[in-house]
Formats: C-alpha cells, structure tokens, sequence
C-alpha cells in the first residue's frame, strides 16, 4: 500500500481521506455510507470516550441504554422534531427472511411484515422521554441526570469518512428537571464540559455560542454548540447541547408533582458529541506528512526505535530500551518499542510520522556509547539529543509542551481566522480569499440569513456567548443590527 | 411502586421479573422484545464490559467497529449461517420517510427503497470477513485479534429481560489466523479467558465443554461454551467460542501468502459474551429479598446508613461515615452514604437488600459512643459490631470473603447437580425432580439428541472438556456409547 500523501495544497480534501485511511483510522465499507473505524482510530476514539465519559461521571450523570429502533408514530409526536429527523431515515419494515423459491439466496418474507414500521434512532428523544414518562412522578425523581453511549444512523446522501457518515457512534445526554432555570444551567454545564474536553485534551480551540433559529436542533428552544476552525479556513460545529424546554415533555405527557404539589410538565436537555469530533482532530492539526495527534488523547504517546547492526547490538539497545519504557510506563505514559526486523528504521520513521505518534525517541549504537538519544517530537519535527539520564522526565514534559504548542498553534490560526467585515463586498471577499470566521452585521431574520446562505455558501455559525451588543447595519441588507455574529462556510 | 418480590418457590420466572424490574435492572420498553437498560443495570454490564474489556487486551487483543447493517446478499454467503441467521432479523428495506399526504403523520416513501435490503447485524462474522478480504495479503498481517463491543438484534419470538431479548449489547472477537492450529488454540484461550472472568467476577462456576454438531454455531467448525447452573436446576450458556476453520475465509475469499509463499485461504474464531450474562448474575444468586450482587462487579460495594435524631447526631454521624468512607475510598471501593432524610433507616435497608449492595454499614449515635458500627453482609445476612478502629480493613477482607462464599455457594449447588443416569426412567424422573446437569451416555446421532430434546426438552448442554472416555449405552436408543455428554433443559 502506497503511503503518499496528497497535500494540503493539491487537494485538501484528499488529503483528509488519505490520512484518515493510510494514518490507519477507518477504512470504507460495503455498506454505502458506513465506515469501518479501524484498530488505531478506535483506540483514539476509545480515549476520547473514556475522558467525556469520567468527566459526564464527575458531573453526576450516569449511562443507561435505551432501544435501537424507534417505532415510527413516535417521531410525528414533536412537530418540529419530526420534520428535522423523519426524513433521511432507515426503516425497519420486515421481521425475517425466506429461502428464494427461484433458488436465489434469500428474500424478504412478505408475511413478515411489521404492524408499525421501526426507524433506527437518528436521535433519542422520543423513545427516552416515552420512557421517563414511566420514571418522573414527583420533583424527589429529578433531575434525571442520564447518558447514552450509542450507535445512530441518518441517511446521508453525501458521506466523509468520520465527519458525515450514515451510520457513527456518539453520546447523547438526555436530562430531566423540575424547573427551566435548572436544565438551561445543565445545557450551559455540558457546553462547558464539551469546550473544556476539545481544547485540553484535543488541543483545539473552540468559540461557545448559541445557534440561530434557523439552525437550531429540531425540538429544542435553544442549541448551543462549539465552533471549531479546520486548515482550510471551514468552521466545524464539534458539539452541541439543547435546552429543550417543555417539548418533549409535553408531546409524551411527562408530567410530576412540584413542591407545591401541582402537576407541571418536566424540562428537558439532550447534548451529543460524536466520532465526527475525530474527523475535526484530523483536519485541525495534521501536516502533509501525516496525522499529528495530540498528546493526552493518543493511542500511542511515544515510540522508541533502534538503529543497530547485529544481534550484539540490537540486544544491547533493547536492554535500554526496556529501562526507559518501565520509566515511561510508570508516569503512565503510553510507549512501543519497534524492534521489528521486517522494517527498516526510514520506513519506521515515515509511518510513526504518518499516524501521528507525538514523540519519536531513535536510540543508535553509538548514541548509547555517547550516553544520549535522539528524540523528535511530531507537532514541530524538532529533534534533540537528549542525555540518557534524565530522558524520562524529559520526555513527559515534552509531552506536555506537544500539548500546548498544537492548542497554540492552533488558537493562533483561530484567532488570526475572525476578521470583521462591513461591507457585503468585503465579507464575499474575506470567505473566497481569507476563509475563518467572519464578523458581520445581520439584521436577525431568517431570509437574510437563507440569502447569505444561497449567495455565499456561509452560515450563520454561532451568536457567540457574551457577544459584545454594538450597533450596526446588517451586511446584506442594511437594516439594523444589535450586534455582530460569526459567519462561515463549514463542514 | 411496590417492593413486594414473588418468592422464588411460588414462580421462579416471576421472580425473576421482578428482581430486574424493582431492582433497577432494566425496564419494558415501547418496542416490542427490546429493553432499556436502566442507570443501575448499566452500570452492573460496565464493570462487566470493563474487566473483560481488559482481559481482551492483556491477551492482545484490539477493538474496531464495524458497521450495524450487513447486506442481505452477505448473509448468504456461508451456506450454514444463513440457516442460522437470516430467518429472524429486522430488515431494513427503506431509507426514507414522507408526509402522509392523507394527514396522518409520516409514512414509509415508497420511492425511497433500497436496491439491496440491508439486515441489522444479528452477529458479524460476513460484514467482518469481507472487510479482512482488503486487510489481509501476507502471513505478516496475521494474526488479526480484533474485538468488538457492539448492538445487535435477533427477532425472537418468546422474549425475557436480558436472557433473550430482539436487541442486545455484547462483544464479538473475530480473529484471523495463518495455521489451523493458531486458530484453535485462540479458540480455547478466549475460552478460558471466559471461563476465568465469569467464576471470578461474577462468581459463577462453569462447565467448559464443546457443543455436539446440532448445537454448533451457524458457520462454525467447532463450537466451545461454558456452562452455568441457576437455581431451578436450568442451565445457561454464559459463553462460547468457535473455531471457524476456513468457512468465511472460503465464502470471503480471503487468502493470504504464508511463508512458503504459497496461497491459502485464512483460519478464522469468533467468540462472544452478552447482556444475557446479567440475567445469569441475577437467577445465580439473588433470594426472596432481591439481588445479590458479587463485590468484584457490584456498581456499589457498600452502603453506610446513619441513624439518628436530629441535626446534631447527623453531624456528628456524618464527620465518622466521611472517615470511613475516605479510607474505603483509598482502597477503591466503591462506597455511598445514604442520607437522604426522605426515607427511613428501614426502607433504606430493604432497598439496599433488593439491589444487592453486598455490605451494608449501619452508623447510629450509640454506636458511635461505643465506637462500633453493624455491618451487614448481603449474601449471608449475617450482622457483626465491629470497632470502628479496624473496620475499612475488615470490609476490605469481607468484600474478598463475600465474593470468594458466593462462588463456594454457587459451586456446591452446581456439583450436588451434576447427576449420572444410567436408564430411561432414572434421566426422565432427575429432569423433573431434581434438574440439574444429568451425565448421560448418548449414541452420538443429531437424531437421538432430537428426539432426546423432543421427549424432555432436555439438551445436551456440552460435551466437556477433558471428558473420561467409558464404555455405555446410549441413554433412550440403548446403542454403544464412548462417553457421558452433559444434558440438562436449559434458558
């Protein structure tokens, strides 16, 4: 399999795909529209998981499981909800297959058809709260504080491995709550957790905001998401937490008794992140070299390689070797050492390279001698010698410095990405030429926003969080405008 | 919702119901055979998932996921496993939905059908081997040792909570092998990987067998379980392991160059444990007052309950649990103080019971004066003072002692209920009064084992491992026999 890389500049787009299928992450399927995450991308999917999954914990929530499919009434009983997910959805008609009376394979069993047809969750609203109608009678059952680890399918017409698949995996948090004030402080905490969760732990800034109307999750009353900036200058919405009002509870009848002992329809909140959040870690920091994973999230944290010739040598490099690993292993830091005969220590290098692994130490017979090794970190392609002595503690602190040069980096670009703009000339000029987000009047209706959309391909990503009110005039139609919010082309 | 639990000698089934619904298990939900898995069940399979999880890893293996449709065309290709698995599955045939244009709400949009139906997975050896079909080309791919913790949805007919239900959560093991030899002897590690997490965790004994042709797996060349005991005398099986041969490798086309650099078709296992094991933790050993849970997987491991009058004997109280508590805490355990002032000592005691929490600390305001406090096993109910001084070490050492006597428990009833019949009457008679495991000598032939089945809905659970080769005569058909298989009814 060729290792070549598209780059960045020759087609950015093939670039992403090479990296996501040669850096090892996922692969297509037979299945249109379904990918395949491959050992390495689950590992790092894995870590991602396991870190939202302690910090949802920290929080109070617990996990449950709800069904898979969704009987079909049950997506008409929210009206905005079920024209936002109804639509591209894999239905469940037959229970069984037969044997083909022509003799070809099998076929759907005609007899088997369902009573009801069952859609495969595109989301779980409405089997959750058809469920908690059964748990929530008095305030002393809430807040329910409930998340789900899951597999969810929308059918997709255009699919990108990781960012827009039929079928991926995510979380879905589903809360219930005695008061509004209560689930909007709970949609604003899980916001936080998401922003807190992207920029530490995958190194990538994010702008909080709230969505527009138009753009909001079908059912909820406000959406709240983070906004993240890929190379390319295209916005990614990497997570999303809804404050859902009364909605769900009022289309599945959830109601309990309140303190004074009235009958009121429960709050609701629903947030989800997804394994699209790896297709965001690709695109943010990667090189044409490969993929560059930060630190705290990657599978593999360091790589050790030895360069020898001989038998004599190579055990001697591998004794080493074992003494820095049981030292890396015991600050708990995540190492390999590539002994491996088959390859040679160039290819070694191109494919750690490629995947991304943070730190490469190279240990040579006649570095030993020397008492040093060569250690180069992935983000930068800096190599040092580094003395044998204190190579471990050198080597979690470089981890760490990794960590916050790719948020740096990052966060620069970002920044350096949101450029106002006053004029409809100027904004139409800054997406085709600059890219990023751009700061713009918008007289607050839904045709403009539609208009801007239809002439520029840009939305409107976010109303940043204490967004500065500033008076102004709307970029495409000159009424007035309270304050500026962030447009972008996005994936 | 009322506490009360049918005692297991008035119906065991309905016992059973209702230790998983009022224990918090998992609740009925609005799809027909599909359950929810609530907070407290879920947290129960996490431990589990967790520390199989890790056995999966310290014997090298490595996760993926792969995608929950398989196209209908696949499940035909291994002439078996369509027998097996292509009769009951929830087919997918549609992929969207439209507004009814009769008003009543949305309906299946007949445009939008699919060229090829697509079956959500009920196992996943096809979707799996036609992917390894591009991952495998040398013996230096092999072996491939990939795991998956996955959805997956069997149409069952008769449907009980976790034991047999339309979707369940479970792991399949797929790997790929270059020699027969390879293959099988992974078969018996997964096995025995098996074997030692459901007596040690769950603290259940098993019988490790092979299963005759008629049980076999769809597809399989060999089928290994492990067999476990309830308490009406049914057995279960908690697990099983097949070798696959090179069937999917055949059906797959997949081949690989091996070292002699010559063609040939991959050796395959596959090997899976479910929620259904859930259901084997609770038949194992839970009483009339509900669950009881192992401490080694118990979502709590101890309870503190205060009791006390008024603020000033709670704070106190409370100041002594937090110590405890934080000791217990620092040895891992997993520990809550319940003092939630809406409920009673005596409820809190009964709830506690009925969830299986496997120690129970009882703190009142004498008690602390004479620095003691009760501590409550649940297994065995047995109550002890115990001076405050030592009392973390002794939960600590109780909690191993609690595991270590359920597994005893568990293991004499299962041996006093492995019973050789040596004539038609005795085996008949042993079924229905006493149950169990009933060593039998059987002729070897699909027939007989049906007709067996037919007669008494007695199975032959497994044959086991190691089994002593003696001379008899077939149980019903009075035909030569080499060896006693183990038969029992089983869930």
């Amino acid at each position: 399999m060729s290792k070549e890389i598209t780059s960045r500049a020759q087609d950015y787009s093939q670039w992403y795909n090479d990296l996501v299928l040669k850096g090892g992450l996922a692969d297509y399927s037979a299945v249109r529209g379904c990918m395949v995450i491959k050992p390495y991308g689950f590992a790092l999917w894995e870590n991602m998981r396991d870190t939202l999954d302690k910090m949802f914990k920290d929080t109070g929530h617990v996990n449950a499981y709800f069904p898979l499919f969704i009987p079909k009434s049950f997506l008409s009983k929210e009206a905005a909800h079920v024209e936002g997910f109804a639509k591209e959805c894999a239905v469940v008609t037959h229970y069984r297959l037969k044997n083909d009376p022509n003799g070809g394979g099998v076929v759907v069993d005609p007899e088997a058809k369902l009573e009801e047809e069952l859609i495969v969750r595109p989301t779980s609203e409405t089997i959750i709260w058809n469920t908690y109608k059964d748990w929530i009678q008095s305030y002393r059952d809430l807040p329910l504080l409930i998340n789900q680890w899951a597999n969810v399918v929308r059918w997709e017409m255009r699919t990108r491995l990781f960012l827009r698949t039929a079928e991926f995996l995510w979380q879905e948090g589903h809360t219930a709550h005695a008061t509004a004030e209560e689930a909007v402080a709970e949609t604003v905490q899980m916001l936080n957790v998401y922003a807190d969760f992207v920029e530490n732990w995958m190194a990538l800034p994010v702008i909080k905001g709230v969505k527009t109307i138009s753009e909001r999750f079908a059912g909820a009353e406000d959406t709240y998401c983070i906004e993240a900036l890929m190379q390319d200058g295209k916005a990614l919405q990497a997570g999303t937490s809804h404050f859902l009002g009364q909605n769900f509870a009022k289309a599945f009848d959830v109601k309990f008794l309140n303190k004074e002992n009235q009958l009121d329809h429960v709050w609701a909140t629903s947030w989800g992140v997804s394994t699209r959040l790896v297709g965001a870690l690709v695109m943010a920091h990667s090189d044409d070299q490969g993929l560059i994973l930060p630190p705290r999230i990657a599978p593999l944290q360091v790589v050790i390689v030895p360069i020898y010739k001989g038998d004599e040598q190579k055990a001697k490099i591998g004794a080493r070797a074992d003494e820095i690993m049981s030292g890396l292993k015991a600050l708990g830091i995540r190492v390999k050492y590539d002994d491996n005969d088959n390859q040679r220590p160039g290819w070694k290098f191109a494919e750690y390279e490629m995947k991304g692994v943070p730190v490469r130490i190279t240990l040579g017979a006649r570095d030993l001698e020397n008492n040093i090794a060569e250690v180069a970190r992935r983000d930068s392609k800096e190599k040092r010698n580094i003395s044998l002595e204190g190579i471990v503690t050198y080597i979690k602190e470089l981890l760490e410095d990794v960590q916050q040069s790719m948020f740096n980096k990052a966060k620069s670009y970002r920044d350096e990405h949101i450029t106002p703009a006053n004029s409809w000339d100027e904004f139409e000029k800054l997406l085709d030429e600059k890219g990023g987000f751009i700061s713009a009047h918008w007289d607050g209706t839904a045709e403009t926003e539609e208009a801007i959309k239809e002439k520029t391909k840009a939305t409107i990503r976010c109303i940043p969080l204490d967004n500065k009110q500033e008076a102004g005039k709307c970029i495409l139609t000159g009424k007035p405008s309270t304050q500026r919010v962030l447009f972008a082309r996005a994936y």
